[in-house]
């Protein structure tokens, strides 16, 4: 970790300040004095221990810069502290991964000393947003100064203080060096290779390191198919009716490739640490609001809200919504027929090369107004799901997950399913297909790296060019790098970045046998998926806090989802071809029965494939029971002693 | 626990005898005091600590009777120490279940006193087996008197004697007072009530209280089946087209009832105190060899088996003889259909009441030969799955019971399928499911109660009556007792009783659209089954020792697996009812469309209601998620007290 930032704490010693709190400027002073008290105070009192100085404005310091700005830090020893409790596991002198525990600290692999750079700075970072959050209310009835922010024994202080908007933004800062040394290996090295993924951990975290490594594979398992579709398209470009084999070649691969996601993702998540990690008890998100009540878990006061209302709420509202969206996702997609027919008669009446032209409009239009509902969409399946007020963040996230998914799929593939099976116009489908893939990755890429850049460029030219230089060049003080910082943008998590890849796998799975260049333009879009989104991490966005994951979570079940209706999908594409409809000439029964069987047998296959493949290798699984074999013996040997230590006499 | 029959130990003061050790007769003495004195030895020095005694002969014993034979019981503190040992899950003071730890005994529930009654003689047993399971060879390298006996380091002494022949069995003892109360609440009772499944698991243990428990649940919900299957056995015998109402029944039917069994499990799991308790480390088979080597999880010297060979053996021997068996059991299925087109003909020829009779013949017949066949692939998969060598004998089972599910699915359903969906012969179907379902619960009513019993009574004539009048009337020594119960059958586990209920949950769950009475016939079957089942487990089997369970494990899948099967099976049932035909006049395609639609929208829906539903009950989550907390808060305390104690001041 850099050392050479730092300022001076309240004892004149200096420490490296790691995360900054922003409070709004005109914060009353008694609310400041007693948050840094809290920050301050010693544990067994309650406090987080941590180290906070306010930031000194720098030369540039003008009168419109918020004064309340605070660096937080930590000595070495709380840190470390800090890593035992939140769990976090390093790699032992055996070569095995354990959970860290300071007492033992001179047994892992990579302390020396005095522990200096056995963290990252990541893990730093981490540890000390998770102090912060346990920070919790004593006996406060409120926030001092502000009588209407009321607290209870055990409430998350800084959590109270950033609903109720006193708190503006808590985040890490950006390490120069190390950001520069990352930026280089990932996307400024123009040789072709593999990501940094074990350096993008180091400075992200797992969540992030584990998204990067999902669109890096997801990238080389298209490969073969995007090999295999170059001659398809080639060559046979009219004899659409000879994509059997490749339908076929969709449905092994669409199961494979997750299978073996799952093992290598286990596999990385193993050499994290975050395989075996204990997930900490989760607190009620921020957002989340009601009467104060008993927790039947903890015990603990805490507002607590009916699931009655809850359910209400969803069922009375959200699902209607989600009915009237796709309602009208349908109307829009009638409209779009309309438009496609009537270009389509315009072409008749007098073909030229621009009545042909005129033939991709409706669904270049079409692809832009899916990606405007899907945009809105995401919005108002945000505020619906925040107002059915879930306690975790984690069925907050389910339950909008499902929303977005839902529509999405609908608004994406609606109008393809239509063609494929009502319209049964392989042509129109190849041609709807590509003008949707292509038109959506160019917008895509747009809105989520150029359109912020451009943004914040436009923002703040001057000191953007400023950063720009001097973070690449010379020093910069510590008050000039946080100013900047705090005014990128904020990194909104991976779930845009998950879905984007969830719908191009959809168009790859279930539809690339009538259009083989598929595979070939996703494996384009995502290998410059990769440079965007490094670009955006690095250049664009606030440095997010590492995120703790061992796998891909729902969206695993997504992919997995998705990869059934491939099956049932290419099933179906199957069985209209010509090519197989030859084989039954006289019945079209048989020929469906033989289809259904077909689908059925491959359904019952993946299941079981799914089932015997074991989804964390062998060699990581031995590790896992020799951990757990070593940590029973350890407290059988324990019992024991303390047995024979009792006399046992008294029959 | 009973303490009437006691035998004085080596230094002269009385023990309840619990569990028997019987070892060969002509067993050298110098192994026999070397194992008697492994079990007493104390534990620190690698013992069980555990008493024993050589049983002494009654007064009826003879020449013949084998000397060898050890009683085996604890102390109360040993037993206690034990039962933390095992992991012993019991109630605690608030009415939450927490692992049982000797240090904080006083805070059970129903821990009064030293302790005397707070393990049932079950738990006591298990503890017992469990102990003397892991009595472990130290440094000696064979068993004194048998050189060819190896032992290493490590090796259970007990596994491998008994392996080797020279230990005839352990087996515990049952109590005389308790059986006889369990008996007359269970089925000597005739007043229609549920069973006493809380006084079960105390006396078996939980893998047989889950057993019954789920036996009586199955025949509670096969209930409503049977009430709407009567009228319409009565009203609409000829009219078999109206069977499609009944076939969506039966779809939700098999769903919901699964799923709220797996909520009910878990609820019984909880209250036996199952449910969370950690699974012990897995120690191999007894039967598993292999050549001597490194174990890489425990680090102990161990018989190792390469998986390349268990590979080649399962895929080259195992797959291709289950085969083979399924061939013949075609074979089998095609000499049925000849017999029956046989008896046809001469009923044709020459219509009477004899040849009406004749009709049912070979439906007869078949079914007892596919009881036969059963029978003898039982014994011929349990070969062959013992000789594939695997190392854990969960994984030996799931092999097991795959072999044996596969096979049995087959033969008992492969004819019906056949007449179903080839010969469409729904009159056929009836009466060949009548048949089969009639004949082979009568014929596994006989094997699996009667037939033991009678074997048994016809081999200790004398000795069995003997022990009938004895042991409902008066006392009886102990060394009677301990040569009566060494005598009496071995229980074999649930296998066979849960294969029975799978077999009948497909009866019912896919056909019985077509012969409503078939769930009435169940019912019927389950009510005496409970009898002869409970009447089995307390007269004609040894005790078996208690099997902790926190669900009936492979089975819920095994039935969950046959529920989809079920989904199909109706779809095409309802989609073949002349009735469903008859809204389809002009398209069969269509009518197979919509169907094939209806199935997959049933799946999916399936699908995601398993997803859904919580396995565990709610009021159990919560107390779950409060012991987790309350760990992790104990934990945290822990660990800030012993930070507090060390100075933080060196940064």
């Amino acid at each position: 970790m850099q050392k050479s930032l730092s300022v001076y704490d309240s004892d004149g010693s200096t420490f490296a300040p790691l995360v900054v709190i922003e409070l709004v400027s005109e914060t009353k002073e008694e609310a400041i004095a007693w948050l840094l008290n809290r920050v301050r105070d010693k544990q067994q009192d309650g406090g987080a221990e941590l180290l906070v100085e306010q930031l000194t404005p720098g030369a540039q310091g003008t009168e419109k810069d918020n004064p309340n700005v605070y660096v937080v830090g930590a000595s070495w020893q709380r840190l470390l502290y800090g890593a035992e409790d939140v769990g976090l596991f390093k790699e032992f002198n055996d070569g095995s991964m354990r959970g860290f525990t300071y007492a033992n600290k001179h047994n892992f692999k990579e302390f020396q000393g005095d522990g200096d750079g056995f963290l990252s700075m990541a893990e730093c970072q981490y540890i000390i947003k998770h102090e912060l959050d346990n920070l919790r209310a004593k006996d406060e009835a409120h926030v001092p100064g502000y009588p209407k922010m009321k607290l209870y024994p055990g409430k998350s202080v800084i959590r109270r203080m950033q609903s109720k908007g006193i708190l503006v933004q808590v985040f890490p800062l950006h390490e120069k060096e190390e950001l520069k040394r990352l930026s280089f290996s990932w996307f400024k090295k123009i040789k072709l290779s593999f990501q940094p993924l074990d350096d993008i951990r180091h400075y992200f975290g797992e969540g992030m390191a584990l998204y990067f490594g999902f669109l890096e594979y997801f990238t080389l398992a298209l490969i073969p198919m995007a090999l295999i579709g170059i001659p398809y398209y080639l060559f046979d470009w009219e004899d659409y009716d000879k994509f059997t084999v490749f339908a076929g070649f969709n449905l092994v691969w669409c199961t494979v490739i997750l299978e073996l996601w799952k093992r290598l993702s286990a596999s990385l998540a193993y050499g994290w640490g975050t395989l075996s990690r204990k997930k900490a008890f989760e607190e009620p998100r921020p957002g989340f609001h009601g009467v104060l009540g008993v927790n039947p878990v903890t015990g603990r006061a805490e507002p607590l809200y009916s699931n009655a209302k809850r359910q209400l709420r969803i069922y009375l509202v959200s699902v209607p919504f989600v009915l009237l969206c796709l309602y009208l996702s349908l109307y829009v997609m009638m409209i779009y027929f309309d438009m496609e027919g009537w270009a389509l008669m315009i072409h008749d009446e007098e073909p030229t090369f621009w009545t042909g032209l005129l033939l991709f409009i409706p669904s270049i239009i079409y692809a832009v107004v899916i990606e405007i509902m899907n945009l809105i969409y995401r919005y108002a399946a945000e505020f619906l799901t925040g107002w059915e007020n879930h306690r975790l963040e984690s069925t907050f996230q389910n339950h909008l997950v499902l929303k977005v998914l839902v529509f999405n799929f609908f608004n994406c593939f609606a109008s393809l399913f239509y063609i494929a099976f009502v319209m049964q116009d392989m042509v129109l489908l190849r041609q709807s297909l590509a003008t949707l893939l292509i038109t959506s990755q160019i917008l895509n890429q747009i809105m989520e790296a150029f359109l912020p850049y451009w943004l914040q460029r436009r923002r703040n030219k001057k000191a953007h060019k400023r950063m720009i230089k001097t973070m690449e060049d010379k020093e910069l003080p510590l008050s000039e790098q946080v100013k900047l910082e705090a005014d990128m943008s904020t990194y909104l998590g991976t779930f845009d970045d998950y879905l984007e890849l969830f719908l191009l796998f959809g168009y790859v799975s279930l539809f690339s046998c009538v259009y083989p260049l598929a595979a070939v333009l996703v494996v384009l879009n995502n290998v410059t998926e990769v440079y965007s989104d490094a670009f955006k991490m690095c250049k664009v966005f606030k440095r997010p806090f590492s995120e703790p994951a061992a796998n891909i979570g729902v969206w695993q079940l997504a992919f997995e989802a998705m990869s059934v209706i491939a099956v049932v999908t290419n099933c179906a594409l199957i069985g209209m071809s010509p090519q197989v409809k030859s084989y039954f000439p006289e019945s079209e029964t048989q020929l469906i029965m033989w289809v259904v069987g077909f689908e059925h047998f491959l359904l019952a296959s993946k299941f079981i494939l799914t089932f015997v493949i074991p989804d964390v290798p062998k060699h990581i699984q031995i590790k896992l029971s020799r951990l757990e074999f070593e940590s029973l013996e350890a407290l059988k040997k324990r019992k024991m002693l303390e047995a024979s230590g009792i006399p046992k006499t008294d029959k």
